[in-house]
């Protein structure tokens, strides 16, 4: 093959001479990919992801019809870019989908079951590749072929990133071969990261990271270079989405929660610049560090999974010190922002592998303020992350139990209601059981939503049960709530069994409200 | 008050001569424990709690027909003595408890709503307690008075505890009056504790323990003393149970446990001498246990919760280097043993508090095969640890997860069925949704009952229903359990919501069919 003659920019990134030497097109590692294969990607929520080599398998077989016939076990940190994950799950090019999606295809692929999909803690997929546990039934124990971007090539052969680090250092450990694409159309992100690789028990070492700031690896991921099998030029950005705007909702939530902040620090619980700040992806996390912009709080840091455009206000207000994160998914417009005012940025961020970024012991170590959005929480304060009715999976549990179940405030922030074709309050966000359980109620410390916030730390199930419903549900369902708790309270002391009280036999008739009439309100008299 | 004068093995246990001023009796104390307290006790696991303190209260109680007017708040690292706690519950002196119990009168306390029972991982309720958690409502943030058990009062005022050290470090740092029960009925223990205290974030330090062994606290707890308000001597030991023996079911569940052990060593994934061991309690633990005293695996570690008797047979086969716990919790003929031949067991054992022994930093950072005995299990992995019938409480989630969520190996192991009255199967602990659920589908790598073990590590939810049911099921249950997952996969595919297949509304007939006839065999057709 000849291999192309790399561009002026090209040459500017890849500072090993013999690096250059393996430029190639996508076509020529085509036949790395057979059917079967088991295939990692770099990547975390559509960013760093590689672009040219999973778009040219994908114009592959939809040019020569192999829908079906070119299928693999994909392993990313989390989601993909959509033109990629997305694409391949509707051309059926994913046989084993692990650890988070993000896509319509890929969903429905899944639920319909032609995508075998396996959700894991974050911060514990990168850890359980290390040891063998996804290549288990395969000779060698490798990835066969690992894809990853890179925005610069340094000369030991080691890569620099882009926008995410999620779970490229472990894949990059287990691969059997590497192709690297070079993304020109971005700057190079050298400096942004911290990078560290993952041993085997029993002598691991502690991550000795006791601030936000701290580093403790390299800037960049050391590479095996006899595995590179093909070094790509790319040559697009990272094809992300606007952010949701904050609504009334989202913004009467995010004020109920720096209410209790300050609450807490009034009190002690809490020091004045609080601590640091783990918020997730959507509208009520934008409206949370949106409101933390217009709040009084000063120097705080941030300690989570996702940087999102929101946090450059936070920046900008002179209220942030320092955040860190495994990607930085901004909007169009953010990456924009962030590239052309680097200087201003580049200091107080730092790019960290989803295992560290989400890391329970950090987590706990650090006191971290962990905060998501969930399907339905329930009014004994379980949370459902992932399945709808129990069985419908949208992307997955991500890092939402990494950070609630270690952090020092573990709080879920929900809608109190949700709604369908038929009814604006059809669904009701809280419930008297969950229907799939992610987060325990071992683990809640706050629910809160547009209505209120229950802080339900130290109580036992029936008092809780008592301000979730009072504080959090929507006031149309606060009398069904209501009903179901007390029928269920009487019942389950009456059998002394009532610790927990719940009606079994009709504990998801809202549910089934939900799916034949269309509006939990339909439910019948408990 | 008249100070009792100090029996000379008393004078001997305490080297401090201020303390031994402070001797007294239970009686001239009373009047620290006024109605509505909240009070703090040494103890796990039913060992090293007090017991002339809450013994002489619960007399008074009963002699003053006092039940129902003194009521407490009562903080425990996790279950003590059913001479002190049960006998509490039974005079209805427990208004509050948290985290952990283990009695009849309590859980009937609990289940029949007398007792508000906080259920907690019991790595992280002595942190939250020391956040100020489970005291905001209270002026001053503190427990109004703690009673710890020690062997020996050391010069600077330190206590040394015996056979547990479980929350007490931090129930002493949240304590505003501490009473000290020294009890010369069993030896000192100096020399066999690693003891760390409880900081605040943000500036909290890595636990530096690289392997089981590693020591980073003092051999004693300090005390304020300003803040002891009396000392007593305790005349009696532990009041510990015999332990269940292994049985035929348990033996074999060892059985598949030890080959796939050995199946992990010829695979690389597990060293020779496998990876320190957590053992839960029961007769299966046991079993465990045992079965590696008879196998030929050497130079075990243990990093564990409670050490049990079989350890002793453990350590004596030469086949375990070291053990690690926060209580030792031995029969009576076991601390016979133990006590008899302290020098050939003091070396190769520490106990160190309940957050570092249960801590998920250390658990994962070590790799730890974990291992723990649930209520039930669903065909998905989904554990119920605490609520029979999604509803009774028994003792509380414990540490199972914290061990589950973060070990290497996270493994449950169950007899596939238990017998009700009128049916030797009456009960499944396989069912198709767990009832309450304590440990997620996202945290458990093997199940194990004497039929056999599945291995779901990577597979997606219908890839495990179907090898649980296969390879754990009984028999009996095997067409039942297959017959409602091949109905819920061919709805919920059809539907596009098959990610993991569930009829909701027939979710629990298995478990109604217990409650309404005895047996879950007796579940109508799906």
């Amino acid at each position: 093959m000849a291999s192309p003659i790399a561009s002026a920019a090209l040459k500017a990134r890849v500072k090993r001479p013999s690096m250059l030497k393996q430029l190639c097109q996508p076509k020529d590692l085509l036949h790395h990919f057979p059917n079967g294969s088991y295939i990692g990607w770099s990547g975390f929520t559509g960013v760093g992801y590689p672009k040219k080599m999973p778009t040219y398998l994908a114009d592959h077989v939809e040019q020569n019809n192999l829908q079906g016939k070119l299928r693999y076990s994909l392993f990313v940190g989390a989601s993909s870019g959509a033109e990629t994950e997305n694409r391949w799950a509707s051309l059926d090019m994913i046989e084993r989908r692990t650890p988070h999606q993000v896509g319509k295809s890929i969903a429905k692929g899944i639920n319909e079951g032609r995508i075998n999909f396996f959700d894991k803690h974050l911060s514990m997929f990168p850890v359980d590749l290390v040891y063998g546990f996804y290549t288990k039934d395969k000779p060698g124990n490798k990835l066969d072929v690992v894809v990853v971007e890179a925005t610069e090539i340094l000369e030991d052969g080691s890569i620099v990133p882009g926008a995410s680090v999620g779970a490229t250092p472990e894949l990059i450990q287990m691969a059997d071969k590497i192709i690297i694409e070079v993304n020109t159309a971005i700057p190079s992100f050298k400096g942004l990261h911290d990078i560290t690789m993952t041993d085997l028990p029993p002598r691991r070492k502690p991550y000795l990271i006791m601030g936000v700031e701290d580093r403790i690896g390299k800037t960049s991921i050391p590479i095996d270079t006899e595995k590179v099998v093909g070094v790509i030029e790319s040559d697009y950005q990272d094809q992300t989405l606007p952010n949701s705007p904050a609504d009334d909702t989202s913004k009467a939530i995010a004020g109920h929660l720096i209410e209790f902040f300050e609450h807490e620090v009034r009190h002690g619980r809490l020091p004045a610049n609080l601590l640091p700040l783990q918020s997730g992806i959507g509208n009520i996390a934008n409206a949370v560090i949106g409101g933390l912009a217009d709040s009084s709080f000063k120097n705080l840091n941030v300690w989570t999974e996702v940087i999102q455009d929101t946090f450059l206000d936070l920046f900008d207000s002179g209220r942030l010190d320092f955040a860190t994160a495994t990607s930085i998914r901004f909007s169009p417009t953010g990456f924009e922002r962030f590239y052309s005012n680097w200087e201003s940025y580049e200091n107080k961020l730092l790019l960290r592998s989803q295992q560290v970024s989400n890391s329970p012991e950090i987590i706990r170590r650090l006191g971290v303020i962990g905060m998501n959005t969930p399907v339905e929480v329930d009014m004994y304060a379980h949370a459902n992350s992932t399945c709808v009715m129990g069985s419908r999976m949208l992307n997955g549990l991500g890092g939402s139990a990494d950070f609630l179940r270690s952090s020092k405030y573990s709080i879920m922030h929900t809608p109190s209601t949700r709604p369908t074709k038929t009814d604006p309050h059809g669904v009701s966000c809280i419930v008297p059981m969950c229907t799939h359980v992610d987060q325990t109620e071992h683990d809640l410390d706050v629910i809160v939503t547009e209505n209120g916030l229950a802080d339900v730390r130290g109580l036992s199930p029936r008092e809780r049960a008592r301000v979730i419903i009072d504080k959090c549900a929507h006031d149309v369902y606060k009398p069904i709530l209501t009903a179901y708790f007390d029928k269920a309270e009487y019942e389950c002391l009456r059998k002394g069994m009532g610790h927990e009280p719940h009606l079994l036999w009709q504990a998801f008739d809202m549910h089934r409200a939900l799916s034949e009439e269309g509006s939990m309100q339909k439910v019948k008299p408990w």
